[in-house]
């Protein structure tokens, strides 16, 4: 649905809901996926969430829940009865009570607990006990599992009395007694043969999995590469804990680009949207970066204060093409450094490739400073100087020129350099990204303009 | 499988060849994924891809073609005899067909649809007819369809005879005899119902779907938001044309999200990845926007010279502090900037939420500024004055302070309105990112900067 078409079905049921016409709104928003039922819901003012919310059947209900805004099932969760909290917990799939559970406060978690059943509660904490960020936490404990010996038939009467709780079904697990993984089949598989052909006999031994403790992205990544639909997760015994779904790695995915995208600007990444934030958060994920950046931006103050006496000596219209010269050296350098950096992101870069990177932006880097050199000096010379009337000798543009040329290709080495080193010291890549590289760039800059401006231009000037 | 791992069998497999040991190398690469198998075959030497290719399986050798870099690709191409051609093009998918039409080169193309059956050759035709970047161009035509009269019984006849050349068959769709879309059912329904129900009992009648012209992004976007495992394509009379999966949706966000990525790098985007770029490619994306911004910092130029004289009267300390000012006010820009370019481009963000989002980055931009305000005194005060002895006095540190809390300010409000203002003006939010933002907000900072200066300076040195 567009975007459009939702407000208008919001501003109708706002109407509906002045009018106190319920049947109607019922009908409405019954009929809506689970998604913008959400959203209808979350767009709602505070003391209309729940009597709307208790117009959804009993299914819509749940999946409705799982789709709102974490402050939205937080007002939910604390006007539900018991009852209700209940009815929603038991029809919601393990994985998303998990993900809900995780961004609550702790009394809330508490209620919720207390309102599952034993067996629930159990797996909830077991999920909870795996590391930040790893595969156990994302992936789902409701799926197939099948043996060895038995035939399509069998198969296909176990799962069908099972489908229904189970997210996926296509993608089933073979197991021993001992719950460890000796092999995968799918429904399809299962479609291709007899219905008293045993499974043994077709099934895929040579399955890909991943561990519980593994990093999500790691996961994510197995899954992208080999286009699966499925991934199987086990302990590190190899037996079958669950199993992690390609809709969840979407998530994952666009979180991690969210991610990388958030420190490259220099703000520390959250998991909130942005309209979920405060503005202290906000605030919170910005300043440490601002004041670092700017403290760091002392050097370049620095280096102008013990140059400036003897480049004002030789022209003061030097000072003008400072800022040209740092934005340009800046831009280099993060078209360079984002680009390795989403490249390791997505290991189309390896940090054995290093060298090869190297000599790749060298050349790059030449081709680059060349045409910015010959165009900068053109426009100093026939624009600035003969059109806008400044005294811009040969020489001065001749110096700021080659300071340009310096500073390009100095800018692309640091900028691709920059990551993969973060890679091999086992930092994060995008963290080292476009300020810091700017500031590196700026200094190196600035030095590089004052001896060339100070060793091209006296003989001349004298 | 780990790159570590997979280099270890690369080596493997180059010493088994220095050593002609075939039988060997035969048995490791039908043993590998086929996404391991292609990396190790396109890093083989130019002379060996062929014969090693060769020792493939059948059904191996197309999953790999398929995995295998365009280099790679149509340098086998090129080598192929016919009958090898076609036993290629036999095994391979329609779409990944496409894929491959579209990356080489006519006489290549030619001789693709030369080996292809008619069959092959008009459904071809008809997806490279659809507009760039639009679902049709992604889609599948392989797909099973059911007709709403049939059993389930029947149902599972039909996907068993057929399911051997589909490459989904558990989102099934219902079409009528005009090919028109009226449901869909998926495997997991039939196996819920039993064998003589009709499906036009269970099928679900409102299906969300996508026109084989819409943008892909789209179609992206509705498969990731309602956790669709496949979404079925219609032409503009509802006509079932085709399928997107779930799994051709992965390789379409990581595009965008790199696309959006080097866009605010200020790189041109493109679709092949930085190691298969040449140079000059490279060069040809990034010389553009280097040259539009070092001509556009001329402003920042001017500025200085046209103030130059005055304020150098007040004091030569106030330009060392002109980087820091411009570098802080960039970084502030390009944090509000990129957020929102992310959140307009995940919808978390709508361009009538603008409003809001000024309001969220005013508040957060005081806060940012007066804390920044307040560290840059204390260290010009401090540490330049005191510590490094020069001569800042407090009234310059008052300026220089008050400067910087207006360029934060200044920088947040440009930065998150521009990509919101983009996105009203239908453009791409993404290409006024933080390199424009930041020659903006530079030339604003540089002007509030002398303007300060000189209102506060003048009467105490007077």
């Amino acid at each position: 649905m567009e975007y459009g078409e939702l407000d208008k079905i919001t501003e109708k049921v706002t109407e509906l809901l002045s009018e106190k016409n319920f049947r109607e709104i019922k009908r409405l928003i019954n009929e809506l996926q689970p998604q913008d039922s959400a959203l209808l819901i979350d767009a709602m003012n505070e003391k209309d969430i729940l009597p709307i919310f208790r117009l959804l059947s009993k299914e819509n209900a749940a999946e409705t829940f799982v789709e709102m805004s974490s402050d939205g099932q937080e007002l939910l969760l604390n006007s539900f009865t018991d009852a209700e909290l209940k009815a929603v917990l038991d029809e919601m799939f393990l994985d998303d009570t998990v993900d809900i559970i995780e961004e609550m406060p702790a009394n809330v978690v508490k209620r919720i607990i207390k309102q599952s059943d034993a067996e629930t509660r159990k797996q909830i904490n077991e999920i909870l006990k795996y590391p930040r960020d790893s595969a156990g936490t994302i992936m789902t404990v409701e799926y197939v599992s099948l043996r060895e010996n038995w035939t399509v038939k069998e198969c296909f009467d176990r799962i069908r009395k099972i489908a229904l709780d189970k997210e996926t079904i296509y993608n089933c697990y073979v197991t021993d007694s001992k719950r460890k993984l000796i092999g995968g089949v799918t429904v399809k598989d299962l479609l291709l043969h007899d219905y008293d052909t045993e499974i043994s006999e077709f099934m895929q031994r040579e399955i890909i999995c991943a561990e519980a403790n593994d990093d999500k992205e790691y996961v994510a990544q197995q899954i992208s590469k080999y286009d699966l639909s499925a991934i199987p997760i086990v302990d590190s015994e190899n037996r079958m804990v669950g199993i992690v779904t390609v809709d969840d790695v979407l998530d994952v995915m666009q979180q991690e680009a969210t991610e990388d995208i958030s420190k490259m600007a220099a703000v520390t990444p959250s998991t909130d949207t942005y309209m979920e934030q405060s503005v202290w958060q906000i605030w919170k994920n910005r300043i440490p970066w601002l004041l670092i950046l700017m403290v760091s931006a002392t050097f370049t103050g620095l280096i102008i204060n013990s140059f400036e006496g003897r480049l004002n000596a030789l022209s003061p219209l030097l000072f003008a093409c400072i800022p040209m010269l740092m934005d340009t050296g800046g831009n280099a350098g993060s078209q360079a450094s984002v680009t390795v950096i989403r490249g390791l992101a997505l290991e189309e870069i390896r940090p054995k490739d290093a060298l090869r990177v190297l000599w790749k932006e060298l050349r790059v880097s030449v081709m680059l400073a060349t045409c910015l050199a010959i165009v900068c000096f053109g426009k100093l010379y026939l624009l600035d100087g003969l059109a806008f009337g400044y005294n811009y000798t040969w020489y001065i543009c001749l110096a700021v020129s080659l300071s340009l040329f310096a500073t390009v290709v100095i800018a692309k080495i640091v900028g691709c350099m920059m990551p993969l080193l973060a890679k091999v010291c086992k930092l994060d890549p995008a963290v080292v990204a476009s300020p810091f590289i700017t500031t590196i760039v700026d200094a190196l800059s600035l030095i590089i303009f004052c001896f060339i401006s100070m060793s091209i231009l006296p003989p001349f000037l004298a």
